[in-house]
C-alpha cells in the first residue's frame, strides 16, 4: 500500500473513532467520517467494505500476532499453557494500543450489531488455536475446550479492561487482568488450590 | 395460549425443520413454511418474529431451565460446579428433545447469520449465569470466569453432539459429552491429574 494510502486509513480510522465517541455509531454515516478525514466519499470503500469494519480494522493482525505466538509456543508445554501463549499475546498488542483499542471496545459494546460481529471474530480466533492444537496432536475435545477457555479468559479480560465506569486501563494492562483471570481458572476448577 | 394455537406453533416449527433440511434455511421461504403448515401466511408472525426465530423457539425455556437450576444448586458448592448444574439441566433438556435438536443444530451451523444469533443467545446464558454467581456473593471476576467457562464446555458438547459426520448423538447424549469436556478442563487446567 502507498504510504498516502496508508495515511488515509488511518484518518479514516480517527475520524471514525472520534465521531463514534462523539455522536454515536448508529448516528454516524460514512459521509461524516469522511468529511472530517478530508478525503472524498468513495474514498473509504477503498479501505473498509462497511461502517462496521472501521472497528474491526486491527482484527486481522491481531489474530496474526496470536497465531504466530501460539506457532512459536512450546509444543512440550500444556496444550493450555500454548493457548495462553496466544490469548497473551494478543493481550500485549492491545496493551501497546491501549487508547484506540479501549476507544474501540467501548463503542463495540454499546451496540448489539458490533457485539455480533465481535462474537463472529471471536469464533474464528477460537477455531483457529483449536486446529493449531489438534493438529499438533491434542485430541479434537482437548483442543477444542482449551482453545474455548483461552479464548473466553481473553474476553472476560477485554470487557474488565474496556468498563467505561472504571480507570483500569489506565492503571492495569490487559495482560495483567487475562493473567489474573487465569488464576481465577485454574482455582475455579481445582478448589484445592487457594 | 390455546391449545389450538399451541398446535399452529409446533406444525410451523415441523415444517420449517423439514423444509430447511431439504432445501436449505436461505432458500425456504416462510410461505412455503405456512403452506405445508396448512396455515395462512399471516398466521406465522402471531408465532414468530421472523424465519430465524423458529430456530430459536425452545431457547427461552432452555435459559428458564438452566437458570431454575442454577438457582436450586447448592450454594456451599464451588461456583464453577453451580455454573455446571446450569448447563447441564440446559442439556439433559436438550437430551429429551434430541431428534429436533441435533436436526435444530445442524441447520443453524451452515449459516453464518443464524450462528451470529446462537452465539449472541449464548451471551445472555453466560451473563444471567455470572449475574447470579455474582449476586450470590462471587467476585465479579470469579463469576464472568466460571460462568464463560461452563458455557464454553457446553458449547464444545454441543457441537460435537450435532457433528452431521458421526453417529454419536445417537449413541452419546449431550450430558454424557458435556461431562467428558468438563474432565478435560479440569485436566487441562491442572496438569498433575491424569
Amino acid at each position: 500500500m502507498a504510504r498516502w494510502e496508508e495515511g488515509a486509513e488511518r484518518r479514516l480510522r480517527e475520524a471514525a473513532l472520534e465521531l463514534f465517541a462523539q455522536n454515536g455509531y448508529e448516528r454516524t454515516k460514512i459521509a461524516d467520517i469522511t468529511a472530517r478525514a478530508r478525503l472524498n466519499y468513495r474514498s473509504f470503500f477503498r479501505h473498509f467494505s462497511d461502517k462496521r469494519e472501521v472497528l474491526f480494522a486491527g482484527e486481522p493482525e491481531l489474530r496474526q500476532v496470536a497465531m504466530v505466538a501460539l506457532e512459536g509456543a512450546d509444543p512440550r508445554c500444556p496444550i493450555l499453557d500454548q493457548a495462553m501463549v496466544a490469548v497473551r499475546a494478543a493481550a500485549s498488542w492491545l496493551d501497546a494500543r491501549a487508547d484506540d483499542a479501549v476507544a474501540t471496545a467501548r463503542i463495540i459494546r454499546q451496540s448489539s450489531e458490533l457485539r455480533e460481529r465481535e462474537l463472529v471474530k471471536l469464533e474464528v480466533l477460537t477455531d483457529e488455536i483449536a486446529a493449531v492444537l489438534h493438529g499438533s496432536g491434542a485430541a479434537a475435545t482437548d483442543a477444542a475446550v482449551v482453545a474455548r477457555s483461552a479464548v473466553g479468559l481473553f474476553v472476560v479480560a477485554y470487557a474488565q479492561w474496556s468498563l467505561p465506569d472504571q480507570q483500569c486501563a489506565q492503571s492495569t494492562t490487559l495482560v495483567e487482568l487475562l493473567d489474573k483471570c487465569e488464576r481465577t481458572l485454574r482455582r475455579a476448577t481445582n478448589p484445592s488450590i487457594q
